[in-house]
Order: C-alpha cells, then structure tokens, then sequence
C-alpha cells in the first residue's frame, strides 16, 4: 500500500480551519471553527458519495450503502479540539476514517471483495470537554452513558447550552444514529512510546484508569495590604498548596504509576487588591493499576486535612467522571495484528493512557483502537507533530482494518448481514 | 455633637445600590452600579445646595462657594469598590465629606464661623483598581502622577476602555477640577488596630509602603493523562510554587513587618484536560519599612530561580504600581489631635497599610487622614461591618476637621483668601 493520495492535501485544508498561529488549531466543541470543520468534512463527504446525517447530540455520520439493510461498520474520531491545541488530535482520525472508508468502498465496487456490512464515518460531537463537560460527550450518548437530555443541557462557562451552541452552527441534527456492529478508531499516540521504540503503528489492548474530579476550597475575602497575615483565609493559598501536593503525590509512586494534574482553576473573585474568597479546580489522576489510584485517593484524603487546617480554608472534593481499566476486545487487537502483518509497517501492542471515543464504543461492540506515532509525544499542544509518513501509514493500516471489519472477520453476529 | 442626623439613612439608601445578599456592594469602577451611585449622590449634593461637575476622568465635584474666587479645601473617597465587597470602604468616607461639607456649610451661613476658602467634596474615579488598573486612578491623574490619556486608555479584561465605560454611564466630564489647598478624608480602618484598643478615631500619620507586580509563569501545554510527568513543564504548577513560597516569605521576617498576597491568577488555556501553558498572576507585597521590601524583593529573586528549576519553566516578574513609606504632613496630624481634643472621642496615631487617594494628595496639598474602627479588621469583604455609633463618631469628627481646614488654620496659603 502507499497510502490514499489525496490525505496530505486534504488534511492541510482541513487543518486551516481555526489554525493558529503556532501550526495548532483552535476549535472547541460548537464553536464556530468547528461548525466550518464539520461543513468542510460534510462537503468531502457528499463528493466522495456517502449521505451525511447528524443525529440529536451533533454527531455526524458519513453512510456509505453496500448491502442495503445491513449494520454499519463505523470508523471515527472527533474535529472538536482542546483551546490552542495540535491539529492532529481526533482530527487525523476522522479524515483517516473518511479515508479508509472511501478505499474500502472503492475495493468493494471494484469486486476486489465482498462486503457482509456497510461502512459508516462518524465525528463524535465534543470528545475534548474542555467547553463543555464531561469529555466524550457525544459517544457517551450514543453508547447510553449519558442522557440526551442531561448533555443537551450542559452549559459553557457563558452560560450558552449544548443545544444552544449546536443550533448556532446549524449541527444540530434528528436523524437516528446507524445501527452498527463494530467501530475502529485511529489517534496519534498522546505518548512517546511509539516516537522512542520507531514503531510505526500501536494496537491498544488496555486503556489506563482516570478519575476526573473538582475541588472547592472555600476562604474568606480580605485586603492583600491591610489584613494581618495571621487573620487571612486565603483561599488561593489553600488552592496552591493542593496544586503543588498533587504533582508531589505522583512521586510517591513507582515512576509513571501516577499520572496527576490541575488543568482548570478559577479564582473569586479575582482582583488585585482582594485575598481570594473561593477556588474552584478541576483535577485528574490516572494510573494503569486500580490500586494505584485507590491509594492516591486514601493519600489525598490526608493531604486536604492538613492543607486545611494550614491555609485555614474548607476544602471539598467532588467526583465529575471516571472510567476503570478495560481491556480491548482481543478478538480486535487479533484481527489489527493479523491485517497488520500483510502490511510493511511494524506495530506494536500498547495501552492509553488518554480516554478515547473507542473507551466508550468498545463497551457496546467489537472495537479496534490503532495508534501513530507522535514526535516526542507532545499532545494538547499546538506543538503536536505526526510525520507525513506516519500519517500515511495509519490511513493504510485503518483501511486494512476497516475492510477486515466490513466483511463481517470480526463480528458475532456477521451472520445477520 | 451628635452626628449628622440623616447621615444613617443616606448611607442605608447608599448602601442599597449594588447591594449583594450578604450585606456588602459590588460597584467596580464604571459600572452600571458604580455609575447609579453616582447619580444618588449627584442627587444629594444638588438638593443641598451644591454645584456638580465632573472632570475629564470621572471625579466627581460637588462645589460649595463661601468665598467667591477663593481656592478650595476639598473632602472626599471614592464610591466604587472590589467585586463583592464592603458597604463602607470608600462610600462611608464620601457621604461623610458630603455631610461634613453641609455641616460646615451651615456653621459659615450661620456666622458660626468666618471662612477663608470654599468647601468641596469628591468621589474619585476607580480607587480600587479591580476593574482597571491601576487604583487611584482619578486621584492619580488629579494630582498630575498619571497622564489623562494613559488612563483613559486603560482597557478591562474585555477590552473595555475607561473612557468608552465612562461614556456609557454618563459619567465623563469636562469640567476643569477646582484649585484645592487642603484635603481630608475618612475611611474605615480595613484592620483591627482600633476595634482591638477601643479607640475611636485614628489619625494617620504614615503609610506602609507597597510594591505590586505582575508575574508571568511560562510553560508547555500538554495532556494531562498522556503526558509523562517527567515531561511535563505545567506553567500552574510553577504559579502554585510561587504563591506558596510568597506566602512563606512573610514568615522569614518579624510578625506583621511584612504583607505578601496573589490576589488574581489566570490560567491559559485553563481547559480540564490540558497542563496549563501560561499563568499571568498580580502579586503585592508591603511593609513600614523600606528594607523588609528590599531584602523580600531579594529573597523573591532567590526564590523564582528555584521555581523555575523546580517546575521546569520560565518566570519574568514586571513592577506594576509601587509607592514609598511617606509621613502625611506633621500640622495635619497636629490639627487633628487638637480638634479632636475639643470632641468626646478618643483618638490615637496610626499608619495605613492600605493605599488611599489621601496617599496620592498629600503629596501636593496638606492633607488629613482619619480611619473609623471596622469590626474584627475585616476588609474588602461583604463582612465588613463599622458600628452605627462610630459612623456618626467620624462623620463629627470629618466635619470639626473640615471647619478648621475652612478657616485657613493649616495652609500657609490661607493669607492668599
């Protein structure tokens, strides 16, 4: 294989649409680069022979009929991006799906083989969460984590719905999503595993465990200058300790055991002259080893007493979201390495430590999770590099995949097609 | 004397605008509340006899002609405040310079007493400096230390420039401020230094001095799952260290000889899943001595040289605003204790650690400075609270002061009505 001809160019256009300045992308979840992300994908859909429909969650699906009637094999990713992020991230996946689907249809129009499935592409609706919370709100939907109605509901930090800002760009749809029998997803890596060992493409078997949660520390406003250091009950103070005995409680495990941070934090009210009366943060800790992370949770537990009684504030905890460790059907991670092997590109089985649509999905059907490399494994960053060769080597592998897939090697029930 | 008698009720009507549940206002500078208060005391002034007129940064004038021609002992505050904060900070202090300004009125039409100049009071634009930076701003610009068209230009987090603000509540004037040979204010202590002794009025005699600056922490974005910790460089992590080692800064020096806060810290691109990128955050640090403020600034530098090891990124630190320890003038002092001997209340020398618009006046005009207790020291705070009594107390106070200053006993320009 050489790879689809057209990828390169295509996701260079693609990757203009809210690019920044730094060679990243800027666009969270219903805004209005990610409204025209979604109308440039439609459009090389509807070129490329597939029907576009979005469903009531904004997810957009690209359905390609090859046995009328039939379920869908669905590939997929998400266009939404984290604020100034790399415009590889759930991007790629999505144009490498169209990609892979455009070639396998090719091949079955062709006759080179006999499809038992449709295909189908999706790009789940705000997989990042960084405008809207939880993450991976779409396929969370779809999969019947998380009502229709609760996400419609959720609300940016503006006060703009989920329903709302859908509207606005015009994505918000009522068809039914496809019924579908299996789901493939390629991703850069996230990590340097892949970047370090030179191995081209990663076979996910396992996905680390995560627990997202905010954390309320509760002072009292007084004047930076006048109040007497001893009267304070800074809450930015108190906040700040948390922060830094965090990133500390990730040394007190075996080295990359514990993956901990602070990635959102909000002061109140936020003026120069005022100590701050109230910190609201959103922290996250994973880890490979359930354990792990039962210990780390026993370990905050301590840390926020003592943070309390000595930054005088009143600290309280909330669980937003959390996923365990969950194995990948082997079934798939099988089939990727049987199709793998006809291939020139070496691969490798590997786990994420990031969550993924395919977290969700591989709870409902057979699902295979491939990564690329990426260049020092720099991810949510505009800083986030793929090599076009790489890029190129994992639209082939997801088309090898994706075809395996469409002829019903996988799937339990192929028998119904 | 017994107070002002409506003096309780206006400033109950006051306090009504901007009011928030727990007892406190939230009227920054320009706003829609700020700018109703405005109109309530243009009101006031007016249907006592007062001239308005408002000057090209929004202070706030309101003209009693005694002498015709003769300069002006000016008494004032600012009715702005912090995000959720106090009813007296700052409001006390103008309804008291209104109604000692009526009260010395009434003395001189009276034949109480003969004046030697005119009488004014003033709101000062934006002493708080939350909304627009820096405070004391309309007092800066009336004592000639900031250019008009600099702070005019003065953009808020939304790119809202004062005289565009300004403009939208009316509040932008052309009037020429008047020629002002001595000014008095009065404000609640913002600490516990008199609530604690029981005593009535404090007399300022000096301020603390203040350094404020702006710290910028600069780092990588990255993911916060995926990232290996060792390869992370988290710009929040960095700003967690700082706001912990400024706090524990305050500890290397004798109790209460130095005063160190973050009062707002911003996150970019503050995302839940992202290790933070940037994180801009307003520092401040005082002290009554000028050295403490040179070996702190030295320790910082010790200090952000380790963070930036510590935490893998880069700190630059910008000074933002910074005023000196000053005496107010000697015979001010004098005149106040001799005035208030003369009053049941008792009285002591004190030091602010607060800036005040009286810090930017005294520089150009004799000046007076008197504090009222505040309940547990409690500042910039819905908490605040002064005791009715001790309102009343200041308001008599203010105006004896007033009366004095009137009659040309401190100015050695009085020879000149």
């Amino acid at each position: 294989m050489t790879g689809s001809p057209t990828f390169l160019t295509d996701f260079a256009a693609l990757s203009a649409i809210g690019a920044t300045p730094r060679g990243g992308v800027d666009r969270e979840a219903a805004t209005i680069a990610d409204g025209q992300a979604r109308v440039w994908l439609t459009a090389w859909l509807q070129l490329n022979g597939f029907d576009v429909q979005i469903d009531p969650i904004g997810n957009l699906f690209g359905l390609a009929t090859l046995v009328p009637g039939a379920p869908y094999v669905l590939l997929g990713s998400h266009l939404d991006s984290q604020p100034t992020a790399g415009r590889f991230d759930g991007a790629y996946g999505v144009l490498a799906a169209a990609h892979a689907a455009r070639g396998v249809l090719a091949s079955a129009t062709s006759g080179r083989f006999a499809p038992r499935f449709n295909l189908a592409i999706v790009d789940w609706f705000n997989e990042e969460g960084s405008r809207f919370a939880p993450s991976m709100m779409g396929s969370s939907v779809f999969t019947g984590k998380l009502p229709l109605e609760t996400a419609l509901a959720v609300v940016d930090h503006r006060g703009v719905a989920v329903a709302e800002a859908l509207t606005s760009i015009g994505q918000l749809g009522t068809a039914t999503a496809p019924d579908v029998v299996a789901y493939a997803e390629i991703h850069v890596e996230q990590g340097r595993g892949l970047a370090e060992t030179g191995v081209t493409i990663g076979i996910v078997e396992s996905n680390w465990a995560a627990r997202k949660f905010s954390v309320l520390i509760t002072g009292e406003q007084a004047h930076t200058g006048a109040t007497r250091m001893s009267d304070r009950r800074d809450a930015l103070f108190g906040a700040s300790l948390f922060v830094v005995a965090l990133r500390e409680l990730a040394d007190e495990f075996e080295v990359g055991d514990l993956h901990t941070s602070v990635g959102r934090l909000d002061v109140r009210p936020n003026s120069p002259v005022v100590v701050p009366r109230e910190v609201l943060l959103l922290a996250d800790i994973r880890s490979a080893h359930a354990t792990v992370l039962e210990r780390a949770d026993a370990r905050l537990a301590e840390i926020v007493s003592e943070i309390e009684r000595h930054s005088r504030t009143s600290i309280t905890i909330a669980e937003t979201h959390a996923w365990p460790v969950q194995p990948y059907q082997a079934e798939g991670v099988q089939l990727a390495e049987r199709v793998l092997a006809q291939t020139p590109y070496s691969h490798v089985r590997t786990v994420t430590l990031a969550g993924h649509d395919s977290t969700n999905l591989k709870d409902v059907v057979p699902t295979v999770m491939l990564f690329v490399p990426s260049e020092g494994g720099i991810a949510h960053s505009e800083l986030e590099r793929t090599k076009d060769s790489d890029l190129l080597a994992g639209v082939d592998a997801l088309t090898a995949v994706a075809a395996e897939l469409a002829s019903g090697a996988l799937t339990s029930t192929g028998a119904a097609a």
